[in-house]
């Protein structure tokens, strides 16, 4: 059974859905258009799995190609509202519950919500999350092949002299080696040096790295649409007790949740192995954030490794193991490994080492 | 008057906005924070001027350091969507014409409909592009700074062996070139080379630059901000009649738009001077996009150089020229220059020579 037909089956009351790309409508039709929410392209399904993708002219070539469908394409001088006006009238998808595509932008969504009439929306993800969350093989080779990238780029980059580059000098590096590698990164490097590590969310800036620096480094690639997300936080020079103080509970806390991680166990449960060992070490206040998140086409996505998830984790979930200590002013350090089940063990999908570098 | 106060006084019956992150969040607040739309982070603000952020905790010190308004920032155990009920109330919001950002996810005006009552929505952009289109002499100095980026990047790209890379590592290498000079690239670059080129929206694939070939090179940078897109043809080389026929067409009628640019022209006539030229010489029906879009804060903004926009180019406007001819299966040729209104004439932002580069 196709992907497409597998949604129409988890519909219920749903009449069906408006499709915007994105990682979804890359899942579910094999298509990836650049498109920039501008112009309206979306495809519409219905629950009798009939489907039409409504298309600008500049992309007919690339939807003909890998769309065997209906599409409709409209050029610069024509409504494309009046259009999918016809086709959800057709479609019968002006009325009733209607599930939209979670990314969809409000200047789409205004505009399409006007030629409704007497309607409810939903958000797609509720059900596309629901086929996403478990990979099948094909997928588990994508994610291993973007894991793989990572790990490379993790052994050049600790061969360079990387003190005296600034963090956003470092993060450029980084990204020429993904692009070499990968189809690109998946989100925009961390590059977080000394007292900057202490924001999980730091923007690389022109700080140059110097003796004395634990550096997080934090990125990820995409190969084939899925992604990767590695975390790794290294040392220029001689680091503080402190700061190896806080790797070894980092290290230790990561590696126990990465071994906690089976078929069966819940998501709060490899939470609380991580939390548990940086509380009980004293920096519980310091671990400001969730212990990881799912990966797949998003880089985030279900299933969420949070306090009170209590997500049952099956056979092909796919996640990130990421607990961090935040010492606002002082010094960060994360590790993030991409862990997959796979016959029921938690299996590494990214495999750098986690000895303490120093440059 | 600050640009708040600006977006107010553009209000009429508008009874405020819901501004989430992005290029009009950063405009009106100087905030830039990298938010997904995962997690709610707005801007609500009414049309007596009073504003409230809500933001994530993880924001907290990064919206401090830079916004002096009132902010409220909730926890993972928190439903931000009851404390935006509580803020809505208090500013009035919930009731009547509601403006929400273009970009805001449908899974967040999904979550903010289901608060309202009584309401119609608005697009954003219709008052903030009213302020947006005519940039300042301060954005105007950003956005030398980004187009210088990209000029320096082709002269350091003809400097390089480009034969026998492909097409995705010569992108990978001008991203790198971008990140080095400026704060990021303002979109994916294109490279397309022969065949490739006639898709004005190719993607970089794994094919070699070969003699022979024209190679469409379109690229970005952005600096604190602001977006140049520059785009050049070069040929690895000797190239054919035809290519050669068309590249010149497309220089002639490109250098032709440019110099048409004047403060009270109208952006149709702007258009037509580079479609008459390359319907002049047979290749009108090549042409299969506009001439040019509005550059700024976004890559595609207001004004857009289109055949029927009848927008009378003003001072301080900043937008592309870039005609292109396509022939499927053949060769593709695009060249584009960023132009801006500067004391009433129009002024390149790019400077990077057009005549035909041989490698």
């Amino acid at each position: 059974m196709n992907r497409l037909d597998k949604l129409v089956g988890l519909m219920d009351d749903y009449m069906g859905a408006l499709i915007t790309p994105g990682t979804n409508f890359y899942y579910l039709t094999g298509l990836n258009p650049s498109a920039t929410g501008e112009r309206l392209f979306l495809l519409a399904l219905n629950r009798e799995g009939e489907s039409v993708i409504i298309a600008p002219k500049l992309y007919e070539n690339e939807v003909k190609e890998n769309w065997e469908g209906r599409a409709i394409f409209w050029g610069d001088d024509e409504n494309p509202y009046l259009i999918l006006k016809g086709v959800l009238d057709e479609l019968n998808l002006r009325r009733g519950k209607i599930l939209v595509e979670d990314t969809m932008p409000a200047m789409m969504l205004v505009k399409i919500e006007n030629i409704l009439m007497d309607y409810e929306l939903g958000l797609l993800s509720a059900l596309t999350s629901k086929l996403r969350i478990k990979k099948d093989r094909g997928e588990l080779k994508l994610m291993e092949k973007a894991a793989q990238a990572v790990d490379e780029v993790f052994y050049e980059l600790i061969e360079r002299d990387l003190e005296g580059m600034s963090e956003k000098q470092v993060a450029a590096l980084i990204e020429y080696l993904i692009n070499e590698r990968a189809d690109g990164i998946s989100f925009e490097p961390i590059v977080a040096a000394g007292e900057n590590g202490a924001n999980p969310h730091h923007t690389p800036s022109d700080r140059k790295l110097k003796k004395g620096d634990l550096v997080i480094l934090d990125y990820g690639a995409k190969y084939k649409g899925y992604c990767s997300d590695i975390t790794r936080t290294i040392a220029i020079g001689k680091p503080s007790e402190l700061a190896l103080e806080v790797y070894d509970v980092i290290k230790e806390a990561q590696e126990r949740a990465v071994q906690a991680v089976r078929e069966g166990i819940t998501a709060k449960e490899i939470d609380a192995v991580a939390r548990g060992e940086i509380t009980k070490k004293g920096y519980g206040k310091y671990f400001i954030h969730r212990t990881g998140h799912g990966l797949g086409l998003d880089v985030h996505e279900e299933p969420y490794i949070a306090q009170h998830s209590e997500t049952i984790l099956e056979e092909g979930m796919t996640f990130t193991i990421e607990p961090g200590i935040y010492i606002p002013g002082k010094v960060g350090v994360r590790i993030e490994d991409d862990v997959a089940i796979i016959n029921g063990k938690g299996k590494r999908l990214t495999k750098a080492g986690k000895e303490l570098i120093v440059l």
